[in-house]
């Protein structure tokens, strides 16, 4: 089913920063992957070529209308070993967001070959300092010359790399959050629970204003009643509540993190009681006045887990946690990213090894 | 204010195609407008070039996170006058989805301006048969090659044109609309009333489910409470019951359409009782049941009024108007292309003569 990849050399190659100082998606590799949709022969020409820019119609239709859905995840280095995580849920779930934006699916098979081959070619890019990796985007976007609201009939898809440092250098650190009564993320029936860049542009701006008013990330309510807990910053959030850990229940405008599912899965294993439900923001805050929720962080692929140490609900500052670090937060953590780094055993077949 | 905008010169022409047989939005003119913005020096080398290809990195931030609005308007012309119909509303607009979105705010002085001389340049694009047009395309996004949610720090800025054929050859045809329940085009605190790609790419999906049931647009419902009207398709609604015109009151989730605005003044001088409601679709559908709702029609600067003859509710069909065009959707688009093409006087100042 896989078809052939051509690989296309560059004359010369980069020198290789040093990750430590690199800021987070900003430093690209010597090659991307390509493929090119047309309705006549689906996804075609499946090449490696060196990084370059595109050239795209001014009447792209993905940058007029918004057909454009991404996805992100991380190679590791072990040694000489480079290992992925889980990559064939993000091909899944990258699936998922075509089928909702009306695009057409990817082989999720071929996806994966190519991805092999492109990290093989680029595995002197993978870093191998404290919590560094390199990020992966594929990333999908209608190219045809076409001013109109309906399906476009071809597309480019992408997948770049980027060597990322860790997000706090290999240690966590709780951050603050604000939640955001005015703006929303997703409503069900809407696109919250896929990866498409809509969704994203549509949060800078409660972000800014967390930011003006000394939080770093927004915790995002529900579209519809504006009191249940979905999400914070790009991440989804974890509590832990009477030594148990509780997530929101998907409901349609939350994201399925594979960083989420994945972190479920091993809490299960590691005999943490882990509950999904419909968490109110008022029994969120009623259980940090009288000490029931002991942590709460955030997970998603780029930091895995992030500590919250402060929170405002409707202008009240509440401390988690004094602060610091949870143990549950610590404990998830540092077992998530030994399986990511190879250093712990992967029980789950979670780990491909290139 | 102003700056200066250059022209740099295309070598040859384009042979200008017969626009009654042209798909609306897939042929463009010989120049386009073209502004970069950077933070040191804001919007900077405005000018007008040939229309040709954009070169963005692959990891150009619009295309990722969706940093991108646009603004669509239209040029027509009357013999040797071209005349653009408010464009000051479509730069004050676009600044408006900009700043939802946290992008930087363009001067709509030397958009007007840069605007003006594009068309003046490009005057002969402009058709002449019966309700034929240049479409005209402003649009903006991020192209600064950074993988991250935050506001980007450089965007590009592009006005494209493309001559486009009347919707129905300049006479209205009654469409059919499905009431949606399950997919939702946007929600109060979300970018529902603003121009950003991300809300279009969202409607695919239920449209292409209105077509496979048979029916050319959908009518969108309020995502709270999904129980009261919104818009149809990518256009504003209108209702006679009565007699008076009835439009959904502008709540945060719908877009301030220009054709929405300019109807509800065009109809209130012509003596129309005009009316901002909640709209129940239970209300809707009683009416269409009893006989007080005796037309329906969609808004907007493509087709201007887009006549709707029946309509799918919950999956009952109602006919409307006898499947005709009504006679105030008739005198309104009469009266209103009339001081778009400058046939009839405009006295409220819309029309800029060029």
């Amino acid at each position: 089913m896989g078809q052939t990849i051509q690989i296309e050399k560059a004359n010369s190659l980069k020198e290789k920063p040093d990750v430590s100082t690199v800021k987070f998606g900003t430093v690209f590799t010597d090659y991307m992957f390509t493929s090119d949709y047309t309705p006549e022969h689906g996804w075609e020409e499946p090449a490696i070529v060196p990084y370059k820019n595109l050239e795209i119609s001014p009447a792209a239709n993905g940058i007029h209308y918004g057909q454009s859905v991404f996805e992100g995840l991380k190679a590791y280095r072990n040694g000489e070993d480079i290992l992925l995580f889980r990559p064939d849920e993000n091909f899944k779930r990258l699936n998922t967001s075509l089928e909702r934006l009306a695009m057409p699916k990817i082989n999720e098979e071929t996806s994966l070959n190519a991805l092999y081959e492109l990290i093989k070619l680029e595995r002197d890019w993978v870093p191998d300092g404290p919590g560094q990796s390199l990020y992966i985007r594929p990333f999908i976007f209608a190219d045809e010359a076409f001013l109109g609201v309906r399906s476009a009939r071809t597309y480019k898809y992408n997948i770049i790399l980027s060597p990322v440092a860790g997000y706090y250098g290999g240690q966590l650190d709780p951050t603050s959050i604000y939640v955001e009564d005015d703006y929303v993320r997703a409503v069900r029936g809407g696109v919250g629970d896929i990866k498409c860049a809509g969704n994203y542009a549509a949060s800078i701006l409660a972000q800014q204003k967390a930011a003006e008013l000394g939080y770093e990330q927004v915790l995002w309510l529900d579209g519809v009643e504006q009191k249940y807990v979905e999400e914070v910053g790009s991440m989804n959030i974890f509590f832990v509540r009477n030594n148990e850990l509780i997530t929101p229940k998907l409901n349609g405008s939350i994201l399925s993190g594979i960083t989420r599912k994945s972190l479920i899965q091993l809490a299960e294993y590691k005999g943490y009681t882990v509950k999904e439900e419909r968490i109110l923001l008022d029994d969120l805050r009623d259980g940090l006045r009288d000490g029931s929720i002991s942590e709460i962080f955030g997970s998603g692929t780029a930091a895995v887990i992030s500590p919250i140490g402060r929170m405002n609900v409707h202008g009240e500052d509440y401390v988690v946690n004094d602060n610091q670090v949870g143990p549950v937060a610590q404990d998830l953590y540092d077992h998530y990213t030994g399986i990511q780094y190879g250093t712990l055993e992967d029980p789950f077949g979670w780990i491909v090894k290139l």
